[in-house]
């Protein structure tokens, strides 16, 4: 059975509160119960935070004991190198998501420093992104 | 009665402590019961914490639920894209306030990454500027 | 009896007519008055004109003789550094004012030659930023 | 019958005496009476100045009143934002002109501040280039 | 009789249909027809390529055999090099075109490699554009 | 039944031959059949050329009558305006493909022109990002 | 006999009182009617004005009458393309002179507009500077 | 007896573990007991956080309190104005230490944020470099 | 026998009639005559296009099945990253050539994407730069 | 008597030889010893190498000994911060001459290292500078 | 027994009498006495040069012949990518040393060209930085 | 018989014994007698120098009086605005050399500003490109 974790990052405990416009009125918690429910063979653990230094302690943590790790760093994505070393330092592939098209947006999310160091990177999909995430590790 | 939170940013629990030229001597205790006496008709909440995380998480909890937020993000206000995130994900207007003149110290200095995403910015006033933000948002 | 002088730069002689959505409808005349009647204790001169150096030319004649400036440079704010110049030369502190929040708008708006020879700059406001300014000029 | 203003800003009250080999050799005065000529049913006022103030009191003054505005403004094209202001700021639509093609001269030349406030641009075509401003303004 | 070339470049074999509200609604041939018609004495041949080097190619056609070049090279105005050097190869004045205000638009528009080779531009006039560019050439 | 377009843009006729650290041993015909019998409720064509305008004129072909563009654009990715505009102009959504992870390639492969007016990005995931950007496109 | 104008710009007129420790404190004029005493064979007319458009008046009336300009345009000279096209236009020599030593300062005062457009440029040796000027003038 | 504290940031807890061909293979804790057996007169506590702001708290708490600081803040190095200002405000003099070259690394690293707050720096030289900067402390 | 083919990118196929001051007015064709009289053991083929998909299809052909090729690619040079992959790509070394000395012209000829691809680079000797990189491909 | 040093920098041996329609056609020779007549009462030393070594072991052997060096770095000006630096270190003023004026040539030509640490600077009056800058020194 | 050599390079002669507030005020020569009477074992040899020629030729004399250089280049650090090739070419290793903290000084004394090509680099210990250079090399 | 002059800028003494892989194991001495050998009727003079100043006293002393030089200035291509100068000021035509494709090495060593001074450049062909300079001078 595969172990997979999503990581998401600041502001993302909003999802479906804030800014409906770009980042839609669904929910994780409920989108999270039906990803889980069409893979079930995936063990799918889950792990929100503000906490820049909370998201490296979690990639150090599950970094060397799953097979891979969805991350969604939200506005840490631009601005954390030390998220970047986090994700060389550890051994399972890392898939970089955004919900929104970050390229459609300010210059400033136009640049991830993690981006160089993941196995790959999806965007603009909406929540269906973290499916998409899913189906590339699981292929590898 | 209005509920008006102040979110103090790194190193400002030092306030009167620290490089006194720039900062002034008067501790941030002292000034805050002044300014409570002065407008007893505001409940004026107060958190500080050296964690971007945190004020994230405070800016959370209290920027649906009050009148206005009266930030000194500090250090942060020049690197932090995920409180400037946080801040238009909130319904509470906030106020960007510097105890120093910011724009009269070094270049990094000179730009907010929050600021876009306030109502408006009041800076080089000493602790004064704190008074003028609360006047601010009484006034709207 | 304390003497403020407020500088209004280029365009503002619009106020009211010009961009209604960005400087709002109220007139400068207006408010103004109002003003005045809520600060009788300060003598409160007025100048506004769309010349650079016209405004430099004020700086210098109320410069030595008040008790401060309370400036809107306009457009000059990001182009002028003649006027930071004079602001420099004078003893009267200037506290810098915008109405609208240049923060989110064009980023030429984002940089004041001005700001680092002020006291302190206040944005966002509207034309409660008058107020505030000189709320920071009296609690001096 | 329309009216429409012809603004000239710095040194172009040289034309036809300075850097001939850019400018040529024709005087404005001239030029305009054949314009005039050639276009009966236009009522066309004229003004020029050096004063970067006096260019936006011309534009505020004529921008609420007349049919259109064409603006060569010298080198406050590259420099002014006050200038940019003032045609966001009026109801007639402005023409940007230049005599020479800018684009083929130095590099700060080819930085227009007013250009996005503007209906259009025409440059390079020497004199010819305010009758083209013209038929421009005509045939909206 | 005068022979002129209008050469318009990539997309702009989908004026009318592809993003009415920057381009308008016009199609271009309804438009030529209508410009030949007001221009019998002009012999106007035109051209539309969504290839680089095909409008290299034409400019070589009828750079050495024509009066003039009437050039909207769409967004290759704002990369290519190669297109700006055939510009200059040829004999024929260029006079560039474009429909909206490009200096109105994304930053990455506000500047041409074909501009300092051409005779002049004209910008910001819709389909008028061309017709202007016109009279620039027979007034030469 | 979908009618998908796949556009491969320059060198990519070349995969399987060229540089296979970087791009893998697998030729696109193959992949292809193998991706075609897995969505066989989907008309999948395909389309490759190292020509700029010939992939503008294919966008423009299949862009108002398919459900959907998975784009590879290769090298003009980061170089093409004119691809932009092409995507930019047409009504099927457009999903940009990069086989291997371009930010951990020269700084110059990090910019995508495209990005921008496309509905989502996936890179690195090698010749499996196509089938990925398939999904995204279905579930719509 | 030769005619020389010595013109200053913004913020000259109040030398002596303003920033002493920066431009020292003789005022001007006792430093003018020595200067005059010690070359009487020169006719050495004095301008000065906070106005840019004043400055390019005057260039342009000295500017073909005398035999040269001493010309401190104070911070114009980093600002204004506008005089250094008037320098251009003119026919008469100009020497840009500065008081202090600008490139000790503020980075934005090492760039001159004008100095490309002058004979020369003389700075750093205080109000003596303006005698070096004349001596520089005189022995052409 | 003198107290020095030495600080590790992000991802430093991995050392020994993560990119030995970087960092080394050494664990970090069997290089602190030989670092305590070598100098006994020093009372050198530890800690190491993925936290920015634990570590500006520990600063705080130190920073008055010991000899000096010895700190290799990893990434945060490079993004941290926050850490910056807080050994800018506390007392100890601070020694930043780097294992690996960062010179010869991602341009990134080159820039330090915290450098010129502190004493000194110290990188390349492995786990040596914390002696080296024990020693640079002890010798003050 | 050797075989090399020499590849002449946009605007080349006007030698001897284009801005013979920077070119000369050697037309290729009589000096490519010439060359392969003087190197007759060489199978010299060629080939011209204003096209840059041509020249990538050009590449692609010759690349697996010669010993060199000699790239002139004009205006191409500072603009394709196509080109420079399809260099890449190939197993043949080519040799970068110009005509002119780029480095004396516009900056924007000083930077050329191909040239970290090729063997080497030689510029600025006219059309004897042809025979330097034959003789530099033979010797290899 | 006053005892001052000239030290002429790279390529100023070729004075009279080297391109003399920026530099002029007098030999440096001729003109030491005109100078020398009309300061009798200066000893004036002469230096000139190619060698930026040589310059600084010249500055620190008359910078503690002599009331002035007049210092025409060539190009060191603009690349030569071991020459600045040792301006710095000594204590007799340095005043910086140019022969030509530097700011009408190429832009790296704009910026000095030296100027920051010299009294002043003279540019663009042929070798009159150098007499000016004598000047300066003796009016100190 | 060690042979360490210590290169000093520009202005690196006047320690002790120039800029003491930076340098401090110990002249070199006492220094290297005491550091040899620290160090018996270590065959010290000392060399100093204002030239950037003469310290890559020292380089090349003792870089393939001693067990290490501790190299202050001074100014030339910042400046010399001749000394960075000469470091890279030698099989000594090479620590780099400041005497003081160039990261709070001026922003072009923050870039090495050396520092990627030594072993590491030690500053502002003061000379002290000297004997840690010593000890880095000992240990290794 | 044609005079011709190699000269050899820093660490190309080491050619054979410095980084092989970049320059190649032969040695200059051998190379340089075979080329004398091939071209008999060449004088072929050498000469190598660490010091920026030594080549440029070289160049002018035989930069009068020979056909030609070909020059390789290492490192100081990329900082020596003095030898730059110093190839403008004489009158023998110069060719820049390099052994490596410095395109395909850092970005430091892609500027030249020895270039566009030169006749042409050469570069990528190992020693070789000697022999390609030295053709170069012979068919001009």
């Amino acid at each position: 059975m595969s172990r997979i974790t999503i990581i998401n990052g600041p502001n993302l405990n909003l999802l479906g509160i804030r800014e409906k416009s770009i980042y839609g009125d669904q929910d994780f918690t409920t989108f999270l119960a039906a990803l889980r429910d069409a893979y079930p063979a995936v063990a799918l653990s889950y792990f929100q935070s503000n906490h820049e230094g909370a998201i490296i302690d979690k990639i150090h943590e599950v970094g060397f004991a799953t097979e891979g790790i969805i991350l969604n760093a939200g506005a840490y994505t631009h601005t954390s190198l030390a998220i970047a070393d986090a994700i060389a330092a550890v051994t399972a592939p890392v898939v970089e998501v955004h919900i929104s098209n970050v390229y459609a947006r300010e210059s400033y999310r136009h640049h991830s420093y993690l981006a160089k160091n993941c196995k790959g990177v999806i965007c603009g999909f909406g929540l269906d992104g973290y499916r998409l995430a899913l189906e590339s590790l699981l292929t590898r």
